[in-house]
């Protein structure tokens, strides 16, 4: 074994749940895309916090106060050097994924004195494979503020043509919002030249990392992108953390999203005047225990060596996409060369929620229906697919376990 | 003992933090109405859940995800039973009662279909004593809509005067958004009267119940208001988290305020239709460990008895008043007789920020500042106090420690 390679047995152990078994069967999780498990070192960050270092952040001059908001500014610091970004300050800290787009619509389509980012007419463009958390935020413009939205369509494997995309540009377009990688297709967008060519047209480019993030090193500063939203709990993290990269001059200018605590320089019955980013994205409380937990979370990756899980989980891709291949009743979705360990597929004459089930007795856990992807599933054709997705915590022993697993599924219902 | 009287030792020893110490003192934590400390049952179940059953909720159909989606609708069950609502589908997870109150304000003042709850010239009316969080979301709909904000003065002691309440309503009244207790002066509002008064004008009311609900019991049945908020972290549950009481009657009507997976229904590239409530406002993945944590203290507090720790609070308060009383060099902000054991105060001569950097040294950790309430530091004429809060953990030591500390605290800047 080579130093950049993981030592996939010893990792395991790290993970508590990956000892238990479902329905008497070893369990074998392969829905990490939906929600990853967490290591001992993220559990215990939390655990830690609560026994002996906690109190609010920010407002507090006492002992606990302090130790918590260093412990809570420290994981901003890691977020910011995972990515890369310039600055700790353009990181801001959402509630999931989902917060950090809802925060630039709502805060691109807010009219304040007058003024909006986004009016009557506005063209955003999204491709056609992106999740419901990059679509609905943008239809809520449509809806609420007459946005137009242009969609980009993919080839049968999820592969974006530049020329097509360059054609969507109109002198009305104000925003590109679209995947890292698609969370259905596996498939990786190229992110620099999507970025070039908005920022040719003068467009502001966001993209959803939270699949992206999770199988490969990202460089916000090199990608240049103007946003980049990811989530703590496919990362490896708790649930109820994400983050919003932005850059620090674009987030200075756009007014607040969700009004409250912190986010405010002076309060009066009169007005509000509001502090700098990113505290003024940063409304309440925040997620003072899960960005502990965040931040534990991507250290732990960083450890582990963030290329040295990409390429483990390109083997394990690899091995899937082979043994699967050999099922002749198993259609893949998303054949790209470049793709993550993120297998869509259907099992002839199978309803994918029927492929689930019967997995699920068998100890392995993969999921089926429409992804949160429903204008993905209409390009390909299906209502729903089964996925398998891999992380640094899954082994061949697991391909083998989904392949026999899907054989006994054929035979139930083929 | 009564079977009603908490027994604070053993209670005390289910939080491991307060056996820490501070600079070598012991610990007297007096800043729960920042964030309360977590018993170890709260502690055990996120921990639990991370290692032995964690999947995404609800889109799964695999034994990890069944597991996770039961703990979580269970939890919602746990806060619909602890403010007795009519049914769990009123009750709706958020990340903070910071993101519930912009829920309401997005919600209501959104237009869809040229339709919108509040409009440019409608009123909404606030007191003087909110919390930001209850205040800067109302601001936005001033700023952004063209609202009319009409503020309730109270008396010094934080008493509201129901005929001035009555006197703010016009035919132009679309919301009266109002503490159920400060978290300055510790003074629970009448909500009944307020509720009342606000529907014999046809008009919505919602409190804000971020430290009602934390000392003392609450039924929205009986207040009969139409919108509760809580959370998390004060009631002795994980960061977060937050809980909007919503009538169903009107969250069915209202558009929903983040868009993201499972708040749809169906998502085409032209449109979009939603779920119904709750979970047309829960968008994306919920925040699944915290609901949990927030599901089993609440519990934790059935089992000890909320009017319970009710009247050990209230004994220590009164203890705290008289103790502090005989310090003719403190000055207490509110003294009504009903109060929680929130007690803001100031020292001669002294700075807050210094009150509360000096007590610290001695181990004694209490809030300085603005708490989250310019418009009320304003109303008392002051720029900050500081504040001691306690909770069911405390005992009369704290009390005597505080006032050890203060008299210290005199000493060097009085």
């Amino acid at each position: 074994m080579s130093i950049h390679e993981l030592d996939v047995e010893a990792l395991r152990a790290e993970f508590p749940i990956l000892s238990r078994e479902a329905y008497g069967k070893p369990l074998v999780y392969l829905d990490s895309a939906a929600s990853a498990q967490k290591p001992r070192a993220v559990i215990d960050a939390m655990t830690n916090s609560m026994e002996h270092s906690y109190a609010n952040v920010h407002r507090g001059l006492h002992l606990l106060s302090n130790e918590t908001t260093s412990a809570y500014e420290d994981a901003r610091k890691i977020v910011a050097s995972f990515i890369n970004a310039a600055s700790p300050d353009e990181i801001i800290f959402t509630s999931g994924g989902t917060d950090a787009f809802n925060l630039i619509s709502y805060a691109m389509g807010a009219t304040v004195d007058g003024h909006s980012e986004i009016n009557e007419g506005d063209e955003i463009i999204l491709s056609v494979a992106e999740h419901h958390s990059n679509i609905v935020p943008w239809h809520f413009l449509r809806e609420r503020k007459g946005a137009v939205l242009k969609w980009l369509d993919l080839s049968d494997d999820g592969i974006i043509d530049l020329d097509a995309y360059r054609a969507l540009f109109t002198d009305r377009t104000k925003l590109v919002a679209i995947s890292h990688m698609s969370n259905v297709l596996g498939v990786t967008t190229p992110a620099k030249a999507l970025t070039r060519i908005a920022h040719e047209h003068g467009v502001k480019i966001l993209f959803d990392g939270c699949q992206g993030a999770v199988h490969g090193s990202v460089d916000v500063r090199e990608i240049d992108c103007d946003f980049y939203v990811m989530t703590g709990h496919k990362l490896y993290g708790p649930s109820g953390v994400g983050v919003l990269y932005g850059k620090k001059s674009i987030m200075d200018k756009l007014p607040p999203y969700k009004g409250g605590g912190e986010m405010i320089d002076l309060v009066t019955t009169e007005a509000v005047t509001y502090n700098e980013s990113p505290h003024r994205f940063e409304a309440g409380t925040p997620p003072i225990l899960e960005a502990i937990g965040l931040g534990k979370a991507l250290e732990w990756m960083q450890a582990k060596g963030v290329s040295a899980i990409a390429a483990h989980e390109a083997n394990l891709r690899e091995h899937a996409i082979e043994e699967l291949s050999k099922l002749n009743f198993v259609r893949i979705y998303g054949r790209a060369a470049e793709k993550a360990p993120i297998i869509a597929f259907t099992v002839e004459s199978a309803h994918p929620h029927d492929i689930s089930s019967i997995l699920d007795r068998t100890g392995v856990a993969v999921r089926a229906g429409h992804h949160c992807a429903q204008p993905l599933m209409q390009r390909l054709g299906v209502d729903a697919t089964a996925r398998a997705s891999f992380a640094a915590y899954n082994t061949h022993k697991d391909v083998e376990a989904l392949i026999t697993g899907l054989h006994k599924t054929y035979e139930m219902l083929g």
